[in-house]
This record gives C-alpha cells, structure tokens and sequence, in this order.
C-alpha cells in the first residue's frame, strides 16, 4: 500500500462514511497527562470504525460476488456494520450470530437490513453456519478483523486523524481481533512514521499482549473482561503489521477501564464503549510514556449494553 | 433587545464560551417524525447553557463591582457556572450550596475556584446565607435564572442555533426557572420571529405549565423528578417573556423522560441530562404539532448523576 493508493481507497469510501470530528478535553489532559486527541468513532455511521472496513470490504467485490451476497459470523459492531455497508451498496448480507447474542443486537442487524442466522454460540458452529451460507448462496465471507480490505478500511480513520492532526506523537487503539490496530499502524506507518502506535489491552484478556512478546499468535484464556470487543483473537494477515508497526501493547485492569470510560462520559459528555475505554485507560496509566505528547486515541460507541452499565 | 446590541452582547461573551455544534441524527428523526437538531450545550464549558448567563452576568459589572465579587445559591449547573465564569474574569464567586448537595458538585464548584458556604437545605436559610454574604463582601447577587442579564445570556445558544440553521421551524428547551426558556424565547423573537418556541416540563414539576395557563406564577406541589435540574420555580423577570413569546409547554411523564435520554444516549453517543430529555420527550409525545417539522432542541450535559443512572 502507497499513499497515494490508500487516499485513492479512502476516496472510494467517503459516500459510506462519515468523516468523524476528533474532539478534545482540558479536563482529561489534566488527568493523563499530556494531550489526548479523540478521533470520534462513536459517531461513525452505526456506531464505530467497523464501518469503514466493511465498505472498504464490499467496494473490493466484483459484481458477480456483489450479486451473491457477504456473509460473516459476529455479535458485535461488525455485524451491523457489514449490514448496513451492504445495504448501501445494494448488496444482501448474512449474518451468522450465535443464540446468546443480547436481543437488542439481533434487532439492530435486521434493522440495518442484514438476515440474521442463529447458531450455538461455539467456534465449531459459527464457521460451520458460515460455511453453509458460502456454499448454498455463494456469499463472499468477509472476517470482522482478519481480512486484508477491512484492515486497510479501519486504517482510513488514521487517515483522517493525521490531516487533521499532522504533528501527533502518537495513535493508541484498542486490541482484539487486530483489525484496527493493524490498520492503524499500517496508515501511520505510511502517513506519518515517527508516529509511534501503541494498544491498550484488557489483563483478563491479555492474547495479543503475550503474542507480541513472544511473537507467535498466543490463545486467550479467559474471556471475564467489560470489553466485549476485545474477546476476539488475532490472525494472521493483522499480526506480521502488528509486529512490524507496533511499539509496545499495555494491559489494563477491569477497574481502570471502568474508570477511564467513566471518566469520558462525564467529562467529556460522549459515551464511549468500554473497548475504547481501555485505550484511554492505557495512556492514563503510562504517564512515562506519553507525558506532554499528543496522544490520538480512536474511540467508538456502538457496543454499549444501556442495560448493564457497568458504573 | 435588539438584534444588533443582541449580537454585540454575544460577541463580547465569545472568549468565555464555546460556539456548540449542532448534531443530528435519522436514526432519532424517525422516531420523533421530525427533524431534529441537537444545540449541544453538554459540550459548553462546564457542561451546559448556565455558563452563557454567568459569563454576561459578570461582564456587565462594574469595576468597583468585580472587585467586591458575586454571590449566588445554587446546587446545579449555575454554581458551576458562575464559578467558572468568575474566575475567567479575575473575580471572586461566593457559591451558597446546601449541606444536602452531592460531594461531587461541591468538589466541582471548588475545582473551578469557586468559595463554597453550606448551609441547611431550606429556602430561608439559603437566602439568608446569600443575603450574610452581600452585607459582609459586598458581593453582587446573581440569581440562577431570574435575572436579565442571565436570561439574554442564555438566549445566546438560540443566536447561535438560528445562525448554523436558519430555517428552524420551532425550538423548544426545558423550563425549570425559566430563565433558558425566557431567553431563548426572546433571541427567537428577535432573529426568527417565524420560529416558534415550546418547552418541555415534567408533569411531576408542572409549576410553569400551569402559570402559563393562569397567568400567574404557580408553586410546585411535589419535587420528584428525575430532571434535578428542573424542581425550581419561575421568576417575575422570567415569566413575561414567556408569556409573550412562548407558544405551549408540553408536559412528559418520568418514563417518557428516562427513554428519551436513553435514545439520544444510545442512538446519538452523547451524554444529555434528565432535563434535556424532558424537551426531547416533549417532541416525541406531541407528534401532532411537530410532524415534519425542522425543530431545535437546546441540550445540556451538566447535571448527570453517573453513580445513580436512571437505566
């Protein structure tokens, strides 16, 4: 990927977007420590930057694969993601979620216009349902973070945050399946290299931290984390930009999430989902390493349960 | 007022506030039926509308006055506010706040420099304690919302608001003191005479809905709403300007009040306090006046309880 090939990409998918606002807070400054840059990706279209690499996704079809179909198993933000980015673009989506997916995030799916297939919530019946709809429909999958279009889709945020903010010292996400850290890191690396790219990462949850201190892709052991985002696990196209682009992840305990995401909905009267939350947490908690700096920080809102608020 | 010593006034408080954003949503729009657009004042300093007033309030001293100080009792927004406001301006705030005010919003008025005097939580005392405070510093009174300059400062959102969308074919706030709703009403009046002003009440605190209907200023017989901001009572100053200017007052229930500001919350990622919700239910509730309709909501993000969310 050149510049000039990824501004052309992102280009491409400006109708399907929006350009989001980065916003910023005295209060919060004064609290982490140096200056953070909130790119807003909770007003993204649905909700979150999954927007970006499932239209990125859909636009890299040929019209034979469009006239198909996608399909791709998730619960969270890239399900309605791909939903709505298929609609946009006039093409039907399949979305394998599993049976104990919160009812509000079903309805939200066919809301935006995605069919939504029940599975057993196991690995093994996922794909095994995804399989099915490729084979009996001819539906493209499309991975929610493992996938070299989406990777460079949620890059285009960074994109945007370094136009607008040319002279940042640093981009911080948060890691789960990898998707937008690698996108992250690939832009910067393009758009601005002495930009460094960090991640925050639940402890409870801690695969893609042991992954790049051992450099092989390490298995999560738990899943007791607030941020439902961050369960995924990485693969293998997001890991080598992972371990090429990346300065170093940091772990954040439940409690320090909490916080963090407490301390931005009320000082900054956003709501941002407790994913976004631990990245924010990461750069509070490392005031050695970012103390002064301008610290950009992409945050998204759509995976927020209203019922079970965690504060 | 007129329109041209009006803008003159919103210039000279521009280096105290922030020009807000206008935010809109069709996810929100269909279910009001309606076009909404969201003046966000949860994005003002402090968090909502009270610092236009505060800021003007102060402005308008004299030099002899800045120096004695301003007094004031509040246990909301205002207190804030005017903390704020004063130490913007090199003066001293007196901020009479009663002993059963949450920790938090005293620790907020002392954060923004303000000199925090408790006293018990009764009318009389609270006057007293304000009055005790003039006599002895010679500090000048300042009333939440019951004071011109702070009306005209309030109205300042609607200057701004008219000039992003000037085809706004209604606005509508809250009322609780009424000093929002009265200036709002009067910058309408001036800068878009076609566009009409409602407010919204809570049914459990409808003091303004009924004086608007007798003519005279009604008390309120219960205070259990969750619009905190909202329990306080009209004021002689207040009172004319709506009665002039203000078409109806839409009264909600607790309920409609708790789901509008869950959707603006969920659908929108922005924080809005109970009282904000209360104009937004307005609108949603009375589809017959508003359909299709290009209508401004003026929002705040001050009064938010994060410990004791009402969902």
């Amino acid at each position: 990927m050149t510049k000039s090939s990824y501004l052309a990409l992102h280009e491409k998918i400006k109708p399907y977007i929006h350009w989001t606002p980065v916003l910023t807070s005295g209060l919060v400054n004064d609290v982490a420590n140096c200056q953070l840059f909130l790119k807003c990706e909770n007003f993204q279209k649905m909700g979150a930057f999954k927007m970006r690499g499932a239209a990125n996704a859909i636009l890299q079809l040929s019209d034979s694969e469009k006239a198909k179909g996608v399909v791709t198993h998730s619960s969270g933000n890239f399900a309605q993601a791909l939903s709505l980015a298929a609609k946009a673009q006039g093409v039907k989506a399949y979305i394998v979620m599993p049976t104990s997916a919160p009812k509000v995030k079903v309805e939200a799916v066919k809301g935006y216009g995605g069919e939504v297939i029940m599975c057993p919530p196991t690995l093994k019946d996922r794909e095994e349902a995804a399989n099915k709809i490729q084979k009996e429909k001819g539906a493209t999958f499309i991975h929610p973070s493992n996938d070299d279009d989406v990777i460079h889709g949620q890059g285009t945020a960074t994109i945007e945050l370094l136009n607008d903010h040319p002279d940042l010292d640093a981009i911080i996400t948060p890691v789960g399946g990898g998707g937008l850290l690698a996108g992250t890191a690939l832009a910067a690396s393009i758009f601005a290299p002495n930009c460094k790219v960090y991640a925050g990462e639940p402890e409870n949850v801690n695969d893609a931290y042991r992954s790049f201190l051992s450099g092989e892709i390490e298995d999560n052991e738990a899943s007791n984390t607030v941020a439902d985002g961050l369960k995924t696990q990485l693969g293998d196209r997001n890991f080598p930009l992972i371990k090429e682009h990346v300065e170093s992840i940091i772990t954040v305990s439940e409690d320090e999430i909490i916080e963090a995401m407490k301390l931005i909905w009320s000082r900054m009267k956003i709501v941002i989902e407790p994913s976004s939350a631990v990245a924010v947490a990461a750069v509070i908690k490392r005031k050695d390493l970012f103390k002064n700096q301008k610290v950009g920080v992409i945050v998204s809102g759509g995976n927020v349960d209203f019922d079970n608020l965690p504060f």
